[in-house]
């Protein structure tokens, strides 16, 4: 380990989502459903003093009867709006045939649990994010190693440095009291095997809003760099994990909190 | 569950790997490695009177430092030395680019595990699969449940009528004796919610060669309708898998037991 | 592997539950609820022509509010009941306290899923076993690995040969269409790193009645020693595991498929 | 949820291990290995400003050659040398024929996670505790739900009020970057299903000891009541659990850590 490495964040050539001694909170609603509800949620991301904004376009639904997202079109809405709110932002690439349309209109493009060993999506988005100076954020397969996990970070690093973040974001286990079990030790294991920024998804790891911020609280306290949180201006109207999204006011308490951990160990939230 | 529908095996508009009363063996080795290597092969599972030669040409490799396939040459090589030796084939693909030219290709598209929850893919090779008549194998993701391993083959199916062939081949656990522990429980359970065939991989299960004929045994007598086997004319100097994969005389040696099996149920071995 | 020693099983001072060339099937009820139900059960065992009753004295139950067995009463029918139709008797310790009476009143001593880690209880066990020449079933916790398998059943041996018979009885995973994951590969595993004998209980594993013929049938064909399959005269009115026995029509179904398979195998059934 | 009763830990007729608005550390050797041992490790734990000291007399092993403790011998080194330096003492029973001994030996019976199913040895703790007003720490199973761990402390209840102390140890899952995988997630989620308060033990789950502080203060974040924490004053010589085993220098700086993390969520460390 490098020490002088890690503490830098050095991660190449992105828009600097991890910085030192800060903690980078990522938010906004799981899937992008309309330019009003973008807006509202881009809104409480800015006014809670935030940086990033997530929203999906292209959406990986268990069922091919759910809604598949607004794709081409969410994309456009998600550039609009961050640019208002001047916010960075954050989507999912599903597909090597439109890894090229992402980078054009996000910041950071995230690679989801489920393509984490789509080696043809890896390569493909590590070669565009190192020419177009994007971010990458990947997250961990929910039955891979972390070794296997590391080692598919490597595919987008083969063309050149490439800004990549590693993302927790839950295992599956025999235990169904959560959506997944939160990894929180990969916090930990990560810091002595890699110098890449690791973050926690504890919305998708829960899958229960009221189990979100005890759990944020806890990824902070280990040692993360960043969180990033499923928020919606109205969970109870929302197509997609509803169950697990913050509204306005539980997010803002969230924030509160993390705060008071990422202070104590002096850390910012950005 | 419709019994009549389930015993004719009706499973679309494909080359019928999977027929009423028989037991498929699809063999040949993990990745082509030369028109050599193939060929020779290709001649044993000729000789041991099967009909199906498998052989990955994209191969999705944990690391990128390891051998990757031969792509569109290791495509040829399958397709003409096929022919030559009348065996129907089956190759796995791994990105919506290449699906029309592996099921130019080939006879059967695979969906390895990897992949299973790749929607984006899932949807290109359900629509060339409908068009050009091909059979599909979708391989269970290695921590997916049997309800998302039928949702995922929904996927397939959106564009009209296919024939889809599951195939478990092992799930993760905690047990590390085996490389993944092979859930044949998965036979009967499909049996009862749908009637897709299901072929076992008892080779990326095991991850052991001398696991594979008793595994290849209870995975007929649970009632599988075929199986998908790891074999090479020389194990030791495989490119990759070759610690799973049988050789020349293990496989004529499993082929005689399976056929034992396949006898006391009423079945025969294609 | 010493071939000559597996194949003569040759597994200590005990009743010789396991028998070369033949499939030994223990079935009865979860629990002993009444002299009547044990009695009918054992009437339906013997007219099969098996040789072996299993039954629960000492039931541990997840709740504590739910039916806890018979206890010594229940010990006292199993004993009365097996001698009248000259069935050899298996029921389950679950504390030192009682190890020696469930000793004196039984031929095989069955330590659960749940104490295969009890090691207090192991040592007792082995103490009164190698003693009295019982045989001991040393059922697989359902998290543990082979290895600690193996290290448990030394807990057995320590004070001397004992007739261990290890089972296998479902893997807990985040699979849940069955109760509990059966890892058949245990059988070609075991058969490399121990000269124990190895049955398989499908009932516990599954949950499901429906499902514990096929997976009995696959338990044979991987080469397991045996089988211990829950069945009751009417599960319909058990007080615990109805869902998973089997009535008598079809038990009398899956002697008749598995005497197949052991045909077929060169084995006889007993 | 009764918040009242929540926030009082009116958990029973116990020692009151648990206080409000308290973060209580056991601190402790795995084994008694000796009275010096012992007594150089409860004189750092006592300079340390701590209260409970934890040190096993009956180890439960995986192998029945390695070191199974110093039992009735350590149990009294454990009496004496706890009242010397005034600290209540935590060691664990693994047998229901030693219940009594360690109830009168020790202020907190811990239940291990091996015999967290133990039904006989749950009724029997339970009875003792009860009428010695002795508090139980409760292990998750590692592959318990958090439902059967909560039906396992019914077994503890059942003879009357307890003071019963659940403890996250730690799951078996595919990882193995560490022991078990800590799953922290169950804090927030036991607070939701009962008034039980809940400690972490993250040396067991963790298995190296440079991963102990970090997940401690994640654990402490996400809302435990208490760690329980392996130390001993020379790891390099302990007998078992060495390289998890914090050293005097090491379990000092995790108290600072803890302290900074109690203090911005409002609690003290005792």
């Amino acid at each position: 380990m490098n020490d002088d490495k890690k503490n830098n964040k050095d991660t190449g050539n992105g828009p600097g989502l991890i910085q030192k001694d800060h903690i980078t909170i990522i938010a906004g609603p799981c899937a992008i459903e309309s330019h009003q509800q973008l807006e509202k949620t881009a809104k409480i991301v800015s006014d809670l003093g935030l940086s990033y904004l997530r929203g999906g376009a292209y959406k990986p639904r268990t069922s091919p009867y759910s809604f598949q997202g607004l794709e081409e079109k969410g994309l456009q809405f998600l550039k609009e709006i961050g640019q208002k709110y001047s916010l960075k932002t954050v989507t999912e690439v599903t597909d090597t045939v439109n890894a090229s349309i992402v980078a054009e209109n996000a910041d950071v493009i995230q690679i989801g649990t489920r393509n984490m060993s789509n080696f043809a999506l890896l390569k493909k988005v590590g070669e565009i994010a190192f020419k177009k100076k994007k971010a990458v954020i990947l997250k961990r397969g929910w039955a891979s190693t972390i070794k296997e996990w590391l080692l598919a970070s490597e595919y987008l690093l083969i063309n050149g440095e490439v800004e990549v973040i590693l993302c927790e974001r839950g295992i599956r286990t025999f235990d169904t009291n959560t959506r997944f079990t939160l990894d929180l030790s990969a916090v930990p294991v990560i810091r002595k095997l890699s110098k890449l920024p690791i973050i926690i998804d504890p919305s998708h790891a829960m899958g229960q809003s009221d189990l979100v911020t005890p759990m944020s609280r806890a990824a902070i306290a280990a040692g993360a760099d960043g969180l990033i949180v499923e928020t919606h201006y109205d969970p109870t109207s929302a197509l997609c994990d509803g169950q697990q999204s913050l509204d306005p006011k539980e997010m803002a308490e969230l924030l509160k909190q993390i705060k008071i951990i990422a202070s104590a160990i002096g850390k910012k939230v950005r």
